[in-house]
């Protein structure tokens, strides 16, 4: 399975969460053979929870795992510091991420402290982010800690 | 409030965790004024969810906030990385920590970063967490994300 082929899950998992009316960020957690462990994607408004990230929500609908080292975490954007410590934490062993130019979170972080970095520069999770972030900033601003 | 009395919340949940049967790690979000915003404790073992640490717990249970920068995140236990993380993108002003003896996570990281950082070094967290680890290895490494 592709970087590309794994990046499609988490965007279709971002493309629901906005037709459910929430920020569009999908995420799926791979093994490195290719099989999907889980995905999913920001529920902040759906769930009205502040700590349901894409990558967070994925890693919770993987289930409990003994060994994340064979793991890769597949979001559409670059993971904010949150997502970044949990992939740290869990010693995820890479990450795939569809776009870094709306957000760039701690993925140079996670690169320098040995985690497979690839950045595919999407222009699909581009044009999402960027109408979204246009369309909403207020939702975007408080998904990323940014106050008024 | 003082940071003692903002821990004694936090071990509370810790308590209520261990009597679960779950891992004793509790928290509690707080407004720099003392207003208690929400607590929560580890919840892996309880509701089989490895995305539970106590601070996300708490986090989840203070709601959604619009500017983190005047609360203080008490936890009983050195935060991990996944949840340094989520101090740092939220930009959660302060940390209280009963603990950083059994297990050091990001602490000094998030100082160095600019949030104001307090170790209490709490006999009740240590005792309480290295029993928990002499008991159940397997849970603790877990949770923390070490593999066999």
């Amino acid at each position: 399975m592709t970087p590309e082929q794994m990046l499609d899950v988490a965007v279709d998992e971002a493309r629901k969460g906005l037709a459910e009316g929430g920020i569009p960020i999908g995420a799926a957690l791979f093994t490195t053979d290719g099989v999907l462990l889980g995905s999913g994607h920001n529920r902040r408004v759906q769930n009205d929870d502040p700590s349901v990230h894409g990558e967070t929500d994925a890693f919770r609908n993987a289930g409990r795992q003994r060994d994340y080292r064979s793991t890769v975490m597949v979001t559409t954007l670059s993971p904010c510091w949150y997502c970044s410590g949990l992939v740290r934490q869990f010693n995820i062993g890479a990450v795939v991420i569809g776009e870094a130019k709306t957000f760039s979170g701690g993925h140079d972080w996670l690169a320098e402290n040995g985690v497979q970095v690839t950045l595919l520069e999407d222009e699909r999770c581009v044009s999402m982010m960027t109408e979204f972030i246009a369309d909403r900033p207020d939702l975007w601003n408080e998904d990323i800690g940014v106050a008024e």
